[in-house]
């Protein structure tokens, strides 16, 4: 399996985040992608390719414009009204406030493009996000091209990013990127298999009117976990969309058994819909080592993981997400390829 | 003028906000209340007096039942968790997110009812906050019984919360909890004049739709200053309360000259409303010397904002809100107080 990576996603360095009222030190942090990429060599899982720019028109098939302009502009905003240090926005347009007008000045709108408080924007975000895209990108040309599976070694990671906010670390939606991608470049039907421990928020919302994306969810139930405000069972799409979106909440301290129904479940529900791509969402923080996450997968549950996809014999695109016990983060992710290539 | 105040009120001590990525003191502290009353005195205002207990009833025709039951229990839901110190939420339910299910942990609670990062909540905070909405409560009363004036020493603040949502410094909402009891104690047109620097956003989304409460508000224009997301010049009320909301948004730098404009367009539509009792919205922090705020009005200025007023001639309760030169807000408080007495 040939592995997608940039150094360019380095440049994305978060140094505090804000957690329980206090500012911590951020979990986000670049030595994630370079643990899995040293074990992706050690391993020998395959050849490590440089992606290369797709420009924005894949992008703004799932963010908006002005989104994207948000992204791109804000650092030079910032820094030019004074401002230093990672950005964090205080404050948000809920129900009975109003997400436009957009507002003018930088406090507003980094509140008018997020949904959360614990990601910080730095001067190299923007350009590390778009090489997070872009390496989604080129390991989604790869399946298009003929690969049986390709690993986009993103970040930041993507499924908590949505059409027009970010948030949960998140950015761009690399995921729904490279999904909308092998949509628009001739797969008819393409399935969104998110295993990571944290719903796919983003991913969810981008994809919910529509039948030609099915997407599915395996994460901590959102009544007692983050992002709380999206993931509930009875979410099954809207519109067009209705029925083509499947979301399995599971307590804390799930563990293998319970989480090898549900995945058992999704993997029916993939049969189905007969996708000519999966896309996985790749969050390895089911583990149960994992300092922000209440799951118990072990790392050979995530080789099991993969091996179940595996016998799926599909086209899968496989798209780094979460995952914070970064000691362990190399094997636990290389343990679902393996599993995956390996049977 | 009788002043309504209570001790109770400094149960709410925060020690730290976040503001622009830092944990930075906070300015909604109880010596703000405490500088208020010292003044009052000194220049014999008039009578102090503690406010009666009104219960919940009054609340709830303001705020839902679920949000009161949140300010009620949460500090105990908080420290039960294992928590402690003052608690900020971290994510909200914007668009496309989802408002309920309302999620059953501490963090998911926080941001289901709040629209902002700043505003910590502790364990006295909801004593105080009642505290503070019995002070508005038993100064309407007043007026109901024939004062031609009262002032409701409040604190915390009340015109950034919303029917279910704290942000801003607020919890309850005074001026709003005050307008309605006196809607429903024989006033049958009752205004809300706001003349703090900050949109009143949760009072004007409470009385949005409904033509018996009339809403102005001055206020730094939302495009370039807290809350961002209300307080739009084209935000004039909806349903049957459409032309019942009045928003004057001034830029940054407007000292007394605009302002008294503005506020000279306001008196007119009070005029023209002819209300049975006006409730001033009396944030101080128009303040040119105010720490987080950016208009330019002097101590006499606060003067002649009180002598416009008192010349409307009408029953008025004044509540306060906002102001954080502290060393100055009892003066420009008592400022506006003594005009609208004195003529
Ligand atoms: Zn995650
Ligand atoms: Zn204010």
């Amino acid at each position: 399996m040939k592995t997608v990576f940039s150094p360019v996603q380095l440049a994305h360095r978060p140094q505090r985040e804000i957690a329980d009222g206090e500012l911590v030190p951020a979990v986000e942090i670049p030595s994630r992608a370079e643990i899995v990429l040293d074990e992706v060599k050690r391993r020998r899982l395959g050849d490590v390719l440089s992606p290369d720019a797709f420009g924005r028109a894949p992008l703004e098939r799932v963010h908006t414009p002005a989104y994207l302009d948000f992204l791109d502009g804000f650092w030079n905003r910032w820094t030019a009204a004074g401002r230093s240090g990672e950005a964090f926005p205080y404050v948000w347009p809920v129900r009975g406030l109003r997400a436009d007008p957009v507002p003018e000045s930088v406090d507003g709108l980094l509140g008018r493009y997020s949904f959360d408080a614990g990601t910080p924007l730095g001067a190299g975000t923007a350009e590390a996000a778009r090489a997070s895209a872009d390496t989604a990108l080129t390991a989604a040309r790869l399946i298009r091209d003929g690969a049986g599976s390709a690993f986009a070694l993103c970040r930041p990671p993507g499924h908590h990013a949505g059409a027009d906010y970010y948030g949960g670390y998140c950015f761009l939606n690399n995921a729904a990127i490279a999904a909308q991608w092998l949509r628009d470049h001739g797969a008819a039907r393409v399935a969104v298999l998110d295993v990571d421990y944290h719903h796919g928020n983003g991913t969810q919302a981008i994809f919910y009117d529509r039948p030609d994306v099915l997407f599915l969810s395996i994460h901590a139930d959102p009544r007692v976990e983050y992002p709380f405000f999206l993931g509930h069972a009875e979410e099954a799409g809207a519109k067009a969309g209705t029925g083509y979106t499947r979301n399995w909440p599971l307590p804390l301290g799930t563990d293998w058994p319970a989480y090898a129904r549900a995945l058992e479940e999704a993997c029916r529900w993939l049969g189905v819909f007969s996708p000519e791509v999966v896309v996985v969402s790749l969050g390895l923080d089911c583990f149960e080592r994992d300092p922000i996450s209440k799951f118990g997968l072990t790392g050979d549950d995530f080789l099991r993981l993969g091996q179940r996809l595996g016998r799926l014999g599909l086209p899968t695109l496989f798209v780094l997400e979460g995952g914070y016990a970064v000691d362990a983060l190399g094997r636990n992710c290389v343990n679902v390829l393996e599993g995956f290539a390996g049977g």
